[in-house]
């Protein structure tokens, strides 16, 4: 690398904030490094998908260096960050540290068990593609199971299939779940009974997705009741063991799958660092989005508690993405000795999808619902997704499966390992497991 | 399931011979049961490419349940199978054990290391899809951590990859390999010296593809020359190390990835069993193809010993599907009281592809080489693939890498863990080793 004395910028986490802060940086003057334990983007909007067996892995996924190829002051370094030290100005990752003038904390955000016991150990999430896959295999694993269980398969609970909060991401699994067994799976497995199947949605509070107005919420509810979801309102979890679930109001639920998307918290880094946050991990930024006292460092997206004259912002894409570019802007003024100017949020609207031809969608003041309002998730999604090859292959795999109602990617795959699997009637093994081999 | 006097056929494998074996069979008087240690059918002709971050896995695979999902007499069970019980005539598995009358085992073969030190642990093979992505997931990592190494890369062997065996996976995967560096990766590494980068060829006899005609092999190896791949003939690996292999002539060459395709042998559960096989793990059966003293049990493909006028038949695809197809027809025979049939193999000729453009093909007396032999590779491996799904994402891959010289699946997932992983320099961590958040 060529001797420089340009800024050196580094931004932690190659999520959209992440993106978003490097485009808006690359070709300015300064050095740029990404620094993130994968070597590509997931397009998180869409994991739910890859859980519904409805997309590949691949296709939500970017490798991020082809993303940065024609910026030649955009480095990339795969690794894990340990520790920020804000005094030395230096990252230090599981490879090797880095030192920075200024730094973007773009690390996301991670499931909030809220401590609920068994949640951690044995619940399922929805937050980055290893999880995503997990979930899927476990999926299909229920069913290979219940198809070896024959007419004891209803009562042992393994076709019972729990989850926990009803915000868009429980809504939009509940719905694509429901559209994989009683679409596709229930071709494949002649000796099943699936009206013993149940796909339970548990939402602690009154209503679902409640950032939604009232239209899209009964719409979502009505919807999903259609797709025989039992949706249970006001029903908190209060304990989840390897084979059940167990409710607030007593209830116990034998089942092997709970799905838990009740809430999120900010990877923490920066608290492990000595940067102050709050409950949920976040950090409280400036209206500049910089950390009070330390006004090189920024923090985006669902790592920021954002406060506005509007109450907080929520940890959505959008977010992130804006206020991400703001952060890049404001370094650019910070570097040509100009002030940061504060982030201004534009709420560019929010949909939900609840399955075939169902969806709700509110931008600006209007709210649409049904055909239309999935036709314009579908396209804002795929318009969304990085990579052309992508869109593609997304394009694809959705109109195998409208037209034919048909999942084609319902491998196990990779094999899990008893040590990875949160799953215990469906363990399976590699060849290094090979008992016969390794009495 | 309705009870039933059909007699029970068990099929152990899902690979080309098992599934030729229950489509043979499927429709007839019996009661069908195929039992794979995974829920899907591997097109192992074309690993390589996955291995060369060409194809995604999902492309090469398919769900053995939806193959069989208009025969209502074929089940399926996603199993390891333990051990064949033949006096009692029930193989029993990880999960149940199932009773059969009549036997098809069709296990195919697993990697030979011919007892060379290091080569279990160290080495990567090419014989499951989950090693097809754990080798790739390697490639990746080396040019990760060459980056992070910078100038020192070349010295360390991080950029020197060895392939064993000069078959015709080892050439495949050597041509694959040498195009995925020099047409793609190289886009994305700007601080790599890419003439560092050695892939070496290691055969043990004088000469590759050592079934093919004298103008194929010296194509091959012309072809191989040219992309830069080093073929050393006449030398054999004594040891694997994590960081060297060490040759016959004494040389050590530092490297972190030695990919073994020296040889294979039959998966071990016939021998584990108690049937007599041969040294490399090989049923001899008769010419009907059944285990001699055993005329329910039938052993096909590469788990078999076939004898022939002109030879042992080759553990290829080709023998794999005809066997099977034979051993099917002959229960059918027997189940109606008449003699089985000796094996009679049609060799249908072989291919081999190098890289883009360049191929070599044998069909009956003639031979091709180049454009023509390469469409012809193309063609006929697409026709083979099972799904129509399948064919397209392969078409659009191959199209893509063709026409853009880009491989677009170049992602390490999932996340390797420390414990799955044979590559020192790049482990990658999971959340449940967050050592921050576990101390």
């Amino acid at each position: 690398m060529a001797v420089t004395a340009k800024p050196r910028v580094i931004v932690i986490g190659a999520g959209f904030g992440g993106l978003w802060a490097v485009k808006t940086l690359a070709g300015g003057p300064v050095d740029i490094r990404v620094i993130d334990r994968n070597n590509y983007h997931t397009f998180l909007a869409l994991l739910y998908q890859v859980a519904a067996a409805e997309l590949e892995a691949e296709d939500i996924a970017y490798p991020i260096r082809s993303i940065f190829r024609d910026f030649p002051d955009v480095d990339f370094a795969l690794a894990y960050v340990h520790r920020i030290d804000t005094e030395k100005r230096i990252v230090t990752t599981d490879k090797k540290a880095f030192p920075y003038d200024y730094l973007i904390v773009a690390t996301g955000s991670i499931p909030h068990t809220f401590g609920v016991p068994g949640v951690d150990t044995h619940a399922f999430f929805l937050k980055t593609l290893e999880e995503g896959v997990e979930l899927k295999n476990h999926i299909v694993c229920c069913f290979e199971s219940a198809a070896m269980l024959g007419d004891r398969a209803g009562d042992s609970g393994i076709l019972t299939f729990v989850i926990v909060g009803g915000g868009a991401t429980g809504v939009e699994y509940a719905g694509a779940l429901s559209e994989l067994i009683h679409g596709s799976i229930v071709r494949d497995y002649q000796n099943i009974d699936f009206r013993s199947v149940r796909i339970i949605l548990l939402e602690a509070a009154e209503g679902l997705v409640a950032n939604m107005p009232e239209s899209i919420r009964s719409y979502t509810l009505g919807k999903l009741r259609q797709l025989g979801v039992e949706v249970r309102l006001s029903t908190k979890v209060t304990a989840v063991t390897p084979e059940t679930v167990v409710l607030s109001d007593g209830e116990t639920i034998p089942t092997q799958t709970v799905v838990w998307t009740a809430g999120v918290r900010a990877e923490p880094v920066a608290a492990l660092s000595g940067i102050p946050v709050r409950n949920d991990g976040r950090v409280p930024v400036t209206p500049t989005l910089q950390v009070p006292g330390h006004p090189e460092i920024y923090v985006v997206g669902d790592a920021a508690f954002i406060d506005t004259e509007g109450g907080a912002l929520p940890m959505v894409a959008q977010v992130a993405i804006q206020s991400a570019a703001t952060a890049a802007r404001n370094i650019g003024l910070q570097i040509t000795g100009r002030q940061p100017l504060p982030f201004r949020y534009r709420d560019r609207g929010s949909m939900i999808t609840i399955g075939r031809n169902a969806a709700g969608a509110v931008i600006g003041s209007r709210t649409f619902t049904g055909f239309f309002a999935w036709v314009l998730w579908l396209v804002i999604h795929l318009a969304n997704l990085i990579g052309f090859r992508n869109r593609v292959m997304v394009l694809i795999n959705w109109a195998w499966d409208y037209l034919l109602y048909e999942r084609a990617v319902r491998f196990v795959f990779p094999s899990q390992t008893p040590s990875l699997s949160k799953s215990p009637s469906c363990v399976f093994r590699t060849r290094c497991d090979d008992e016969r081999l390794n009495p």
